[in-house]
């Protein structure tokens, strides 16, 4: 979900939609920090979160460093014993954070949704292979 | 408008919003094609407005070739006569999508904007020098 793609006809045009929140101009809850956070309430670690999404254990770290930074609090606490030491958590705050904008995203997608019937009158066939295509 | 930024208020978070509708995987609109569509109708003139976004008329062009594709007719009609020529407009359809769009990403703000209050207790306190800082 590095965005929400809303797809819930065939028939009807698809729309990414996403939503950053900033703090100090740097991105403190976007669609892949949100996605990292679920994975590592998932997966109990940093490391295997990053895996899930094709990111590095570095790259994984800092998205958490800025999140960390961000909040009134850290939202991730990693765990003792390195990075096989397993049991990171999402702190309460972080799991606050995780649903506060996940529903944002998704009243958001459910208000986008109503207009794309409109436009699907005024777009060109698709000619992507799709079956379907209308 | 590279996306649609929401501030209301200085105690609240800034949110970021992207929308972009998808035809064979090109992106059809987003904020960058609303943007040059309002300044092709202001100027009368592909170059003119794209110089307004600081994008080349090459860029600009091609922007416009991808919308035209995209949709079920053309959104911009090109004046004869070469760049200096004028007189570039917006067809019905391209004035009606751009409405649309408009519309759309209008709804999207209002919605999100519901969420940012309850965000806005989450966040570190700001350290960017803005002089709204709470």
């Amino acid at each position: 979900m590095k965005s929400t793609e809303i797809e819930t006809d065939a028939s009807l045009p698809r729309l990414k939609i996403t939503l950053r929140l900033l703090h100090n101009d740097e991105i403190a809850m976007g669609p892949g920090k949100a996605e990292l956070l679920a994975a590592i309430q998932k997966t109990g670690s940093i490391a295997a979160a990053g895996k899930t999404m094709n990111m590095s254990y570095r790259r994984a770290w800092l998205l958490v460093d800025v999140m960390n930074r961000s909040f009134s609090g850290p939202l991730v606490h990693a765990a003792k014993g390195g990075r096989h030491g397993g049991g990171t958590t999402l702190t309460p705050l972080g799991l606050q954070v995780l649903d506060q904008y996940t529903k944002m995203a998704t009243a958001v997608s459910h208000t986008a949704q109503a207009y794309l019937p409109l436009f699907s009158g005024f777009m060109a066939k698709r000619t992507d292979g799709s079956p379907t295509d209308e």
